[in-house]
């Protein structure tokens, strides 16, 4: 294990969040704040230990697929870590667990909350939780590797191979920091219409920046105690498309700006992702029906609710939980399901299920012939057997975990719907789950203990599993290994 | 598609049907029951319709996996058909569908129950409801093709594996008829000796019958209201250790009878499973410890329901429903992974859960070392690569149809707990859930569409799912296909 090149890029990590906490201190000194202060605590001591570890360039520069796992767990870790000290120091979450919590689920771009009054937070505090969204959508260390020149094309692949959700990102182009820039500035750029969009239709500029960083995020925290529901409907109609939008693999955008929308359209990803989309807001407008005045207003409300959910978000419109067990029953699967891959959004990701579903169709046509040999076609290129047994092995992973989970949550002795919902509400980085986790209650009730394995699953669903795996096993720090 | 073959084979299976009626009319001979005259009658129908088609034997033998398949699925379908006939004609259950029901319920060893008073039931029909578990346990086309010499050994192998549960078996001996033979007389030879235990123990034979018949096909139908809570501790003690017997793979009896006991100690599945129930009567015992008068009597009940549940058997002697969350969850768990392939229990199976554990073991290795190429073995021997690929495809079906009938059975709006462990009990053929379903409930206040549902849970749970979607496949009818 190369410690000294993962010590380096750590500390770029925190010079960067140093940089962005300047965010939140602007907003204090327009706002008048006083906990403003805290944030200038938590950026000299961000800064200086980034400082120090970035002082002296490592001369090692030996970096695999391994340090790569390594440093992005380590990174996420100290990120949350430092993220959660303004919270703390200013005491306006005076518990340090809840704190990380809070920041955690924000950096995951999860959005379950622990604040039982949201609105009670300073103005700066909102903005940062909100900017954590936006930060860790796109993941913040490709960022650093696109604009840092000092870290070798090698060590930006294995970066970004863990970083990235979903299993196909690092092929867009062969230049791998050429590929951290552009998505940036594609990230950038929808961020920025979004923004136009709101102000135009008359959202305060507070609201729209929190609302925007938690739409582009996929996060969902939102800074009033309704979340959604008190904002004007063509408001919530275009969080509602930007909540798709951006749970559509970036491959499109990349491929639409290289002016190539022929393939861009053929994306079958993309394709089945909206179609799950178009299948869940039909059955749920018409099974809410009775619940609403008209049923424009019941396809409005079943829009928000699917595009929040399916794209990880969590924003709400209405408190879902009072809907029909049916809908109810389809939120959650579209829970697991998840947006698509190479997208900010969580879950298991619209391609491993799609790839799954193939599986299965051609295990049915090989029990008819079982001489043939059957190619599995993704987007039309065929899917190596070992990208297939990685898939499977995390879909495997996916279930132990779960699992697990729910197993060490249940000591709280909740209801079984709320125990479930909460572990996939955090490990598939959506925010609200069902029962005591609903969309109008927070996450305070639970025991650290219970905290401590959300947060886990929140950073293992964010990574995708195995950088925090490998982060846990003993293989890791075993030399010569 | 051969049909004049599946045709003669469904006769088979009618008139094995009718010979064990039997059983039943014998019963209703010994207590004097009218209701005898309704398996009399259903006798002669079965009998007659099988002798027209058994009349001719086919010339055509051609007998592909095609045809193994849809026999199978055909086949459980028919007997369940006539198996319902008997409740329904007497009015003992005055419903087609919740007869049907409970049939299906029988032979798949699933063992839950529409009906709201057990004991009102006519001992004749408790003794038929119970023997249908007994005769799903091993599987009747086995039991036909053992003794029946007139189908080639082509058909033997293809309907063996498709009816057998687990992914292993048919490799046992290479002649198939021979194993499906000894296969049998170890069922029957366990069996004989439980029966004698549980009379030694001073158990009455009516009783002891039903009882025996529920543990040996892992299956759970109990003729009293209160399920086993009435037996004593003794006599539930023998019902707990012959529930595990029966769940283990049938493998490691066949070892021991050709007296090979090393090699029947080393299987890896045995061990993994008797492992995970040791681990788990262990957590669920401390954890209900305040529930019961001593320590002992806490050991006592956690054994038998871990025993119960992960066998997929579904005796009770407590409303474990009423047990802490962490105990109720550990029991979701055990439904999930069910007994080892090979045996007589549901569930995805111990070597399935094996298989996927150390994929993803091997993932994580693979991070490492990408260059090196992984063999993965199970009892010592190579796990081919097509063989990976059944069990990923079996794991993607097996979640697409539950989430499907979560969905389907979620219409009828009761919590999602009940919808939850209802398609979770009744896909892996355990009998009882939790909540609406739980151990001291019944199910027949689900709508019909719901029990037709959970009905084909059942079938595709003990079939191993894909003879049963073979069957509605659009392939399959399709000719020169």
């Amino acid at each position: 294990m190369n410690i000294s090149i993962i010590r380096y890029i750590l500390g770029w990590i925190l010079n960067i969040e140093a940089a962005l906490m300047l965010l939140p201190c602007l907003t204090a000194l327009i706002y008048q704040e006083k906990s403003g202060i805290y944030f200038v605590i938590t950026m000299v001591l961000c800064g200086g230990l980034g400082a120090l570890s970035t002082f002296r360039k490592p001369k090692n520069t030996v970096f695999y697929a391994k340090e790569g796992m390594v440093s992005v767990a380590l990174s996420w870790i100290a990120l949350s870590f430092f993220g959660a000290l303004p919270f703390y120091l200013s005491r306006e979450i005076p518990v340090f667990e809840d704190a990380l919590f809070e920041v955690i689920s924000g950096f995951t771009t999860t959005g379950s909350s622990i604040l039982p009054d949201v609105e009670a937070l300073s103005r700066c505090m909102l903005l940062w939780r909100s900017f954590t969204h936006w930060i860790g959508g796109m993941g913040i260390i490709v960022f650093m590797l696109a604009v840092l020149p000092s870290i070798g094309g090698g060590a930006t692949m294995h970066i970004m191979r863990a970083e990235s959700p979903g299993p196909s990102v690092g092929k867009l182009v062969p230049k791998v920091r050429a590929t951290a820039t552009i998505l940036y500035q594609l990230y950038i750029g929808i961020t920025l219409v979004q923004i136009v969009l709101l102000l135009l239709f008359r959202m305060p500029l507070f609201d729209t920046l929190c609302i925007t960083f938690g739409t582009a995020g996929t996060g969902g925290f939102g800074i009033l105690n309704s979340s959604c529901a008190d904002y004007t409907h063509p408001q919530q109609l275009i969080i509602t498309i930007f909540m798709i939008l951006f749970g559509v693999n970036f491959n499109v955008y990349y491929l639409l700006r290289i002016r190539k929308p022929k393939d861009a359209f053929r994306c079958e990803e993309a394709r089945a992702y909206l179609g799950i989309i178009a299948a869940s807001i039909i059955l749920i407008a018409f099974n809410v029906r009775h619940m609403f005045p008209s049923l424009l207003e019941s396809f409005h409300q079943a829009a928000f609710q699917v595009a929040s959910i399916i794209t990880t978000t969590g924003f709400a419109t209405t408190d879902f939980d009072q809907w029909p067990e049916f809908s109810k029953s389809i939120l959650v699967i579209l829970m697991f399901i998840g947006a698509c891959a190479g997208s900010t959004g969580g879950g298991l990701k619209v391609s491993r299920v799609l790839v799954g579903v193939k599986e299965m169709l051609q295990e049915m046509r090989s029990l008819f012939h079982p001489q043939c040999v059957n190619v599995l076609r993704l987007e039309g290129k065929r899917v190596e057997n070992t990208t297939l047994r990685s898939i499977n092995a995390f879909f495997v992973t996916y279930g132990l975990i779960f699992f697990l989970s729910l197993l060490i949550v249940s000591l709280d002795n909740f209801d079984f719907t709320t125990n479930f919902t909460a572990v996939a509400a955090t490990f598939n980085n959506i925010g609200p789950g069902l029962s005591k986790v609903g969309p109008v209650c927070n996450w305070s009730e639970f025991s650290p203990l219970s905290k401590y394995v959300l947060m886990f699953d929140m950073l293992a669903g964010r990574l995708e599993l195995f950088p925090l795996l490998l982060l846990l096993s003993p293989w890791t720090w075993r030399k010569n290994f």
